[in-house]
């Protein structure tokens, strides 16, 4: 290992002034916090220029002159190959903020915020064409933001590059073939067996009753009380520190499992969080390394303890208890796993179909980027999509491509990191099992030391030391592929139904 | 009043800048309020880290070549009497930033982050010469920070325009000098009448009772729930902009008036931010425009409505139905304004022995900055004239001179503004009085709209716009003095004590 002496004094500044950076940043995700959970409507003026203000503040660091100086120097320096790391991450921040013009960054600012409103009135009337221009002006600003960037590049690459920093697009399009090819026909096969499974919770379970499951979960979990909060929120999500790593859900009074789930899912996003570096806070080595590296947090925890029979087994009285039910933990772990392919909403499918949706979605956003689609027949190539992949049509646009908000806020290339990280839970999870004695009577037990400490011992405490593959391949011994996903998939889902 | 072609470009320049700056540091608040009300706290190594960014990238703003620039540009230019006060208003902010060292800015930070816990240890000890040193380095320090700003003043009138920028520290001395001389014999015949007043809740009263009587309190006062939220706090505090301004409060079980009072004045906070003009927010003129008047707000509500008979007589319903108590409206009345000398602690103080405390640390501060008086023999002085106004000796240092934390924070100058609110909200409501028709008659029927209209008319719209005496004479037709609340404390305590 190279000693302290051989980093110059740049890197210190680089650092120094990164770290403002990301402080900056850091602040406006409490900002962003605070407006979805807390803030009264009215605030909403003075919020978008504080935040507008501190994305500003933070873009005048990273691309002052000092700082582009700075990093000249570190990169021209011969470095231990950590620092080296901790340069080439800053190294691709930079470019992203100044190899796209202000202007440019401000119009698409100004744009989604234009299409956010023209979005949701259009999914009330069920009428893409009154969205679809907005579709083709953000698709425009995207192309020619991913040109600033890379003019070499697939703009869809780029944009991708965006939520997943260093994950060849191929590898990623490799995978979701990958799952394509296979889950089609295991879906398939699952829809003609029409297994009865368990349906147990058919009455009203109310918010303050999940509030409390919810709470005692996260407990039973080893969510620490002092650094984090459970709140609730319309669209659940996760944000902060490793220091502070806060978790949102929210509550349907019918469907007490989908809370559960939604719960754990941000749990392990907050796990990841609070497992990063406490050190290196502020550095690289002190965030998380992308978008799908992060969902694969949430969904290991989510689907491989969650929805796992020895988790259920050891949690069901805890559920009963709360719920006031009186369900089996064979019936319950049904519940939480049966697939129900007979539906359109993304955001309410089962383990398993939930990827056809995605795929979908990465499928018609590389079309439309590549300008091999015409924004106006999106609804139909939908539609026949849904009906290739999961053998139903939306009734409404609404219920079809007008569901998500994402392409309202211009994020073209997120949706497949959903997938991904749900690919690459399995992987990971298939290590730990290797490497934990009997995971699974730990799980039953209640004792998730040993998990959580393999997850950071492997992925949380290296922060973006290293690529995703490489990331992946150190904790797993192999590249990343979709084989541990397609054999955990085929194996629960088969025994499930019985086939 | 001038044409906008008189505005010179420079003078958008300017405001632009400064806007900026005033979002950077509103977001700084948000992240204050969080960190008080919401944050687990194991956060706060990260949340130093991003406030710590913020004031720096504020900073930055303000102390650019640019801002410098514009500043000199806008002011060399011949401006109409709005734009002008607009100047004068960041040339203030700016000297204020540009004038002191960073390094010395830093110092006192650290400083005052050592100090704190310091302070809280020797408070538990009650050991005032563990906290000494202290308050020796953090005295020498505001020294130089004050005569970086103006070496040829009084270091304390410098130190006091920080909270108050635009008030003659020689009329604060008079109005205080008038409070001592005029309250100290007054209590002294108060407290040998030995008039048995009320005391009426000797129960216990559950938190969430009192808190949902505070809910509905604010609702009766007309705070919008769009604007603002409620939640509690160790020190209850008011925070935000004229978009977004909440409040906090505590609750004693044992207390059900203390919270009360307390709701009441946050709210009165509350109600000014609410007022300055949302059209100028971020500019000097969508701002407030010192700590005494401000306090004004609060006391007014506070004490000249929450505790007046008319209030008290249409709000006693509201008070019985949430505590379950059977209080007669005078019960209440003299409930909420019962004076007891026999208190060494300034927050627990009564409207009238409030002062009292104020004067106290107020004559010792000066001393200590003047170099009249060595810290070590604060305890002494301290004990001395809480005897001579309010005839009690603290038992110990942490019931007397160790008692706030103002010290720790560096805020010598902070005090004086409290009671200067306090005197200045008589004037105010004076002036109400004289303009609303029947005003007691609305009190007693709930309706506030007519005082709060009154309020934002003559106090809220102007922001910054005028200087605090100038403020005070355009709505009251006076100068700023300490009559109208003499006036009023004579008549109420003599009525209320039948002297």
């Amino acid at each position: 290992m190279a000693t302290q002496e051989t980093v110059p004094d740049a890197y210190d500044d680089l650092l120094e002034q990164y770290e403002r950076a990301t402080y900056i940043g850091d602040a406006s995700q409490v900002l962003s916090w605070d407006q979805e959970v807390m803030m009264p409507e009215g605030g909403t003026p003075a919020r978008s220029k504080q935040t507008s203000a501190l994305s500003g503040a933070r873009h005048d660091v990273l691309t002052s002159d000092a700082f582009a100086e700075a990093l000249e120097t570190a990169e021209a320096a011969d470095l231990p190959d950590r620092e080296q790391a901790v340069v080439r991450e800053i190294r691709r921040e930079y470019d992203r903020a100044a190899k796209v013009p202000k202007s440019l960054v401000e119009r698409i600012s100004e744009e989604t915020s234009n299409a956010l409103p023209i979005w949701k009135e259009a999914k009330a009337d069920d009428d893409w064409s009154a969205f679809a221009p907005q579709v083709e002006t953000l698709l425009e600003l995207k192309r020619e933001y991913a040109e600033h960037i890379d003019p070499d590049a697939d703009p869809y690459a780029v944009l991708f590059a965006d939520y997943e920093p260093w994950l060849d697009l191929s590898v990623a399009e490799r995978v979701l073939e990958r799952l394509r090819d296979e889950l089609v026909p295991l879906i398939d096969e699952l829809n003609d067996v029409q297994t009865d499974l368990a349906d147990p919770f058919d009455g009203t379970y109310p918010e303050d009753d999940q509030f409390a499951l919810a709470t005692s979960t996260l407990e039973y979990l080893g969510y620490p009380d002092e650094h984090g909060r459970l709140d609730t929120a319309p669209h659940p999500f996760s944000t902060g520190t490793q220091f502070d790593a806060r978790v949102t859900t929210r509550f349907d009074e019918s469907d007490p499992v989908g809370a559960m789930g939604s719960t754990i899912h941000e749990f392990g996003h907050a796990t990841y969080t609070l497992g990063l570096p406490k050190e290196e806070y502020g550095t690289p080595l002190g965030q998380h390394r992308g978008l799908s590296v992060h969902e694969s947090q949430s969904r290991l925890w989510e689907n491989h303890v969650g929805r796992s029979r020895p988790f259920i087994e050891g949690h069901v009285d805890q559920v009963n208890d709360h719920l006031g039910s009186s369900v089996s933990a064979q019936n319950l772990y049904e519940a939480a796993n049966r697939i129900y392919p007979n539906n359109c909403i993304r955001v309410e499918a089962d383990e398993l179909t939930y990827h056809m949706h995605i795929i979908l979605r990465f499928e018609i956003e590389r079309a439309l980027l590549a300008g091999e689609l015409d924004v106006v027949d999106v609804p139909q190539v939908w539609n026949e999509k849904m009906e290739e992949y999961l053998g139903v049509t939306p009734e409404t646009d609404a219920e079809g491509c007008l569901q998500d908000i994402h392409w309202a806020h211009g994020s073209f290339g997120y949706f497949p990191t959903y997938s991904l990280g749900s690919v690459m839970a399995a992987q990971l999870y298939d290590a730990a099992r290797a490497d934990i004695d009997d995971i699974d009577a730990r799980l039953r037990a209640g004792e998730f030391e040993p998990l959580h400490d393999w997850l950071t011992e492997n992925v949380h405490r290296h922060g973006r030391r290293y690529k995703t593959n490489e990331l992946v391949r150190r904790a797993t011994g192999d590249d990343f592929t979709a084989d541990a996903f397609i054999a955990y998939a085929d194996e629960k889902f088969r025994s499930l139904y019985g086939i």
